[in-house]
């Protein structure tokens, strides 16, 4: 039965969430119902991350399986033709039976914008956060240091359930400001449910000068279950990228589609 | 009397187009109904320029004229603070007695976006057209040298009233692809109705070689009221600057505040 990877990119504000749930629209059921109607079969989708209601993709990953037997060319055409406005597939690819995103991936990266300027920006509402207090972004830049490498991130992060790690490694992390936009990016191998949200939220007490650095390393020494944060508004973050040891659609690092 | 001028960003989903009119929400009547609750009196608001339905703007200039007493930050700060998420005003400044952004305008710049790529983009679906077919953007960048100066710009607009004039000055006008975003931008003095719409609609056919760069020369030389086009939707198209020879604001280039 072939299987295969999908790319996808979708508007947050469309659905609860990336995963599938009773009584509220989800990507996920979303995706499933489009590959039912047009394979003729329900299917079950696997999701290489799971993201908040509200949260953007550009470049979510998800694989299903299906004895139907159309090209993947066909498959992305017809999806995209049965899928909402809110959600496409960006890119497919057959992979081998065994492939599982979630499992497979390797890092996974997400961007989070701030719109920081004393006025709200109406075509920015969307997809940032408004912060109308000037930020010191070096200040959170030199922060954000002390995340690289593994470490326990429980203070960063929801319970990701009973009696499993909170340690996650990171790869890397940048606080840049373009003109009135700050964008924080951070790769890391898995995040703890929340983990990129709470994360913003205390780099943004910290760029206000509402937070003391040492307070934030402390997070990081001692961890204290959910004690960082506040947690940032899920519009601003995007799920950017997934990586894999064998990338299944190349290498294309923005997670889009070109021509 | 204290006269005012604001810039103005909006959502041009969220309106039937910039100008008053029955039976459907406009920019102008949002904004005159938010001063009329801070000032305590009905104004007359004049806007620089008239933006169709579903158009957006970074910067729209507006003013009106009130007895009320609040200084310049006040009134932005209680605009923003009524106006709903859809519309802000990002700079504000007093003006003289006398000043009319229409007719004091001495340019405006337009910027058009266009998602090239063969997939759907569900993040940039709000402000930017999708076309699927490859451009040659090259050729349309060729092409737009000839809009250059002053013409009967009759064959790429809507007529302007009975017996005015067609003619307009563009001063400069620039097709630059980044990845699959293709980004036209048109200065001139004024505009017909939909004229830039209508040039980028031509220019769409040319860069997908529908159209020859001979006829698209033949609009300009030989005017046939309305002959090009097609009008290219309006969610591609953003009012991105007015040009005063007194700028009200100082002069920041992009049309937004920043912090």
């Amino acid at each position: 039965m072939p299987r295969f990877a999908l790319r996808l990119e979708y508007d947050g504000a469309a659905f609860n969430g990336s995963q599938r749930q009773r009584n509220a629209p989800s990507v996920q059921q979303t995706l499933e119902e489009a590959i039912a109607r047009i394979g003729g079969a329900a299917v079950r989708s696997t999701f290489a991350g799971r993201t908040d209601a509200g949260v953007h993709a550009t470049g979510q990953v998800a694989s299903f399986s299906t004895s139907a037997t159309h090209t993947p060319q066909t498959w992305q055409r017809a999806l995209n033709a049965t899928l909402p406005e809110s959600v496409a597939v960006t890119a497919i690819a057959e992979v081998g039976a065994t492939f599982d995103p979630r499992r497979h991936a390797v890092s996974r990266r997400y961007r989070y914008r701030i719109w920081n300027a004393t006025g709200r920006a109406p075509l920015e509402r969307r997809c940032s956060w408004w912060v109308s207090v000037p930020l010191d972004v070096p200040a959170m830049a030199d922060a954000v240091g002390a995340l690289i490498g593994e470490h326990d991130l429980a203070s960063f992060g929801g319970l990701p359930g009973p009696g499993r790690s909170t340690v996650r490694r990171i790869d890397a992390v940048s606080v840049v400001r373009t003109g009135p936009l700050v964008e924080i990016e951070i790769t890391g191998s898995a995040f703890l449910p929340h983990q990129v949200r709470r994360t913003v939220g205390a780099l943004v007490e910290l760029g206000r000068g509402r937070l003391k650095p040492q307070q934030f390393e402390r997070w990081l020494a001692q961890p204290v279950p959910g004690a960082a944060g506040p947690t940032a508004p899920a519009h601003g973050l995007c799920l950017m990228q997934v990586m894999f040891r064998d990338p299944p659609f190349g290498d294309d690092c923005e997670g889009r589609g070109t021509t």
